[in-house]
């Protein structure tokens, strides 16, 4: 392994203090300090006592906006379809292919309804059923994410939800076409250039001109991602997201170049978002390393690609691609690339990730945009226990149970003893009440 | 409708206050005062520090024990086997029924992984997994709840979980042979005589002698769920549960005291469960006022169920069953018992509900023990966006995707547009540098 100082930090899955240290590497705990609690408390105690009014006197402050009342910051579906109308062909044609490629992997995704009938003559089954109305945070600022818009709306359409409002700050009342482009071919009903925890208690509260939806789902910064804690209950949320994460694992005889940049195109997302790369070729990690620290000052944002590669980056040496899971497994990442010779005999032994993107030519930023499946994903190591964002996240199941005299008179027989062992005495009588002498 | 004074209140859809006095009726906000959000995130903080020694303190402190280790606090396999041989016969076969019904309903719910090569030539996919480990809570005191047990763990062990650890506060040292017989027979792989915040803490962040899990299921008391709350995103959480809820629509041809003890069977819960009839036929609700205030004296837990029924039950005049599906949609019950003629053909009508009890027969209690689907099942309207505790919850999702060296270069140039309208160029020059001349 060379020794020349690089950007990145190297680990070697030899060493006797790997495990600590690949625990302490991809270690992450998004803690809300004590006074955005509190902000983020007062802010929605105050958007449910005083409603719009809170919610434009917020805006105007954290945003930098004039707004003197909520139809000012409310587009509807004719003003996107405008914004869609002043874009590029280029962007127009990429979203179409986009939106065409999502809905189609998520259509995959709709369950239907069964329903059986069981030995006993009882019919039992689970309905299945898109929620109301669905809220959308997608942040503002410089970079408009028109691929989250798409990603989360369309996911909620496939599902069948009727109507999709997407909460979408404007600093500065600075609009982005690309955005509202995005949200008009997405299908969303009704965009309000509100964000932060204001915007959160708003569409979980509902105020005079907002209806309250019924799950919120979107990235956010940490006012928004504690605001969405607490009115979970309330509304249902998606997981409340870490930095982005990317792990990838070479054999060593792909491109470095192209391995670089895949590490780059995680670590330009935020100073706090995590590229690591493992193979068992040291030659390998030295070619990397050497790319990494040539190609770095060509990218645009270099200087947030330097940090988060300089914090949180890594190149890890292991023994063969079979350690390499090990590695995998322990870290659960978001994004898996396994940029190896036939990816898919390692499948049966990944456990845990959010997306895997298999083979040398699957980039993990098609992922991003128009690969299909979603790109909002479990982060931190949440992939643990949890999933991508997905048509099941806009659905819920209700369980169906029809006993007939027969079978309650059957099935009271068991109740019974099972309250009365509970000491539920009027459970055991409501089933005993069915059951024939 | 009659006048004369009974226990429970009266609604009338048809009054201009209706809508109001309906959403007063069934609004519940768990909401944890500032002391216990103290306790709780002092004790998981004296957990992730001191490990086994502040379970300890903390259960002998509140559980009144004198445990001096974790190894007294541990039941293994054949302690639960022993307690299962205990059990008499009548509560073993009960058992049995139920844990063979509740496993076989679930095995309905497992998915399938998927995938296919679309037009392009890519592979897109999604693979399902089980998580690793899962605590179980069930709480403690007199009313041993087994059934709970075996709702969560066979859930769980159906899904595919390998170790289900199971947390079980015991009061003052009081065992129950019936909760720890149903743990044996559900496959709980271990139960620790723990309870409250520092079981939550224990189970999320692990101990010296707990392994930490992945996910958390169980119904607890506000310690139990403020906890959840606080360790929600460290491991997956099932939904932070309030107080038990029924609604029963009846068309007024079912025997009035199998109505009034279905709706004790939710009253006797707690004091704040809630149960309230819908009914077009005035002198129905009569009948059911009258049976009630016969009825409630001969129940156990009588005092809980006056409780109940006086401070959040109702009875509810509609003007027809159509109107009753209206009330039905906007409190989103729990429980929802159709009892009335055909109850097949409200189905369509009906968008949220947690479970559904379908028939004059169906009571409600054979759901809570016997029938199959779960029992734990989204409260306090949370059906608008959640679903019935299943396999799904115990399973996550991974996304596949294997693009050809042709399908790469074809949707680079479709992503490569869209991350350049993000400003994110390294993930543009990434899906570029796959791109074919």
């Amino acid at each position: 392994m060379s020794t020349e100082k690089t950007l990145i930090q190297r680990l070697n899955a030899a060493d006797a203090d790997f495990p600590a240290a690949l625990q302490k590497l991809v270690a992450w705990e998004g803690v809300s300090d004590a006074a955005v609690n509190q902000t983020v408390q007062n802010i929605i105690a105050d958007v449910r006592r005083r409603g719009d009014a809170a919610v434009i006197e917020y805006t105007n402050k954290f945003d930098r906006t004039e707004f003197t009342d909520m139809s000012a910051m409310t587009l509807e579906r004719a003003d996107l379809e405008a914004a869609w109308g002043r874009l590029s062909t280029t962007l127009q044609q990429a979203l179409e292919i986009a939106v065409a490629r999502v809905r189609e992997f998520h259509q995959r995704q709709c369950q239907t309804d069964w329903q059986y009938t069981d030995a006993s003559g009882t019919v039992l089954g689970q309905r299945v059923t898109p929620v109301d109305r669905v809220g959308v945070y997608v942040p503002g600022g410089s970079a408009p994410l028109a691929s989250s818009v798409v990603m989360t709306a369309v996911t909620a359409k496939v599902a069948g939800v009727p109507e999709v409002i997407m909460a979408h700050p404007t600093p500065d009342g600075d609009m982005q076409d690309f955005v509202l482009a995005a949200a008009y071919l997405s299908g969303v009903d009704r965009v309000i250039t509100m964000g932060g925890a204001q915007a959160i208690a708003a569409l979980a509260y509902g105020t005079e001109t907002i209806p309250g939806v019924d799950k919120i789902v979107g990235p956010g910064n940490i006012y928004v991602a504690t605001a969405k804690r607490y009115v979970f209950g309330q509304v249902g949320i998606d997981m409340i997201a870490g930095p982005s994460e990317i792990l990838v694992v070479c054999d060593g005889k792909t491109d470095p170049d192209w391995i670089a940049m895949d590490l780059f195109s995680q670590a330009e997302h935020d100073p706090d978002a995590q590229a690591i790369l493992v193979s068992p070729d040291a030659d390998f990690l030295d070619q990397v390393a050497a790319s990494i620290d040539r190609q770095l000052p060509t990218l645009e944002r270099a200087a947030i690609a330097r940090q988060s590669l300089t914090e949180r980056g890594a190149l890890i040496l292991v023994r063969d691609l079979e350690q390499a899971m090990d590695v995998v497994n322990q870290v659960a990442p978001e994004h898996l690339e396994l940029s190896v010779e036939d990816p898919e005999q390692y499948l049966p032994r990944i456990r845990h990730a959010g997306a895997i993107f298999l083979g040398r030519y699957t980039s993990e930023a098609l992922g991003d945009y128009v690969a299909g499946p979603n790109h909002v994903l479990p982060t931190s190591g949440t992939a643990r226990f949890s999933s991508p964002l997905g048509v099941y996240d806009f659905q819920k199941k209700t369980s169906i149970i029809q006993c007939t005299a027969d079978s309650a008179s059957e099935l009271g027989r068991a109740a019974g003893p099972l309250a009365r062992g509970e000491q539920l005495t009027a459970h055991a009588r409501s089933a005993e009440l069915r059951i024939k002498d």
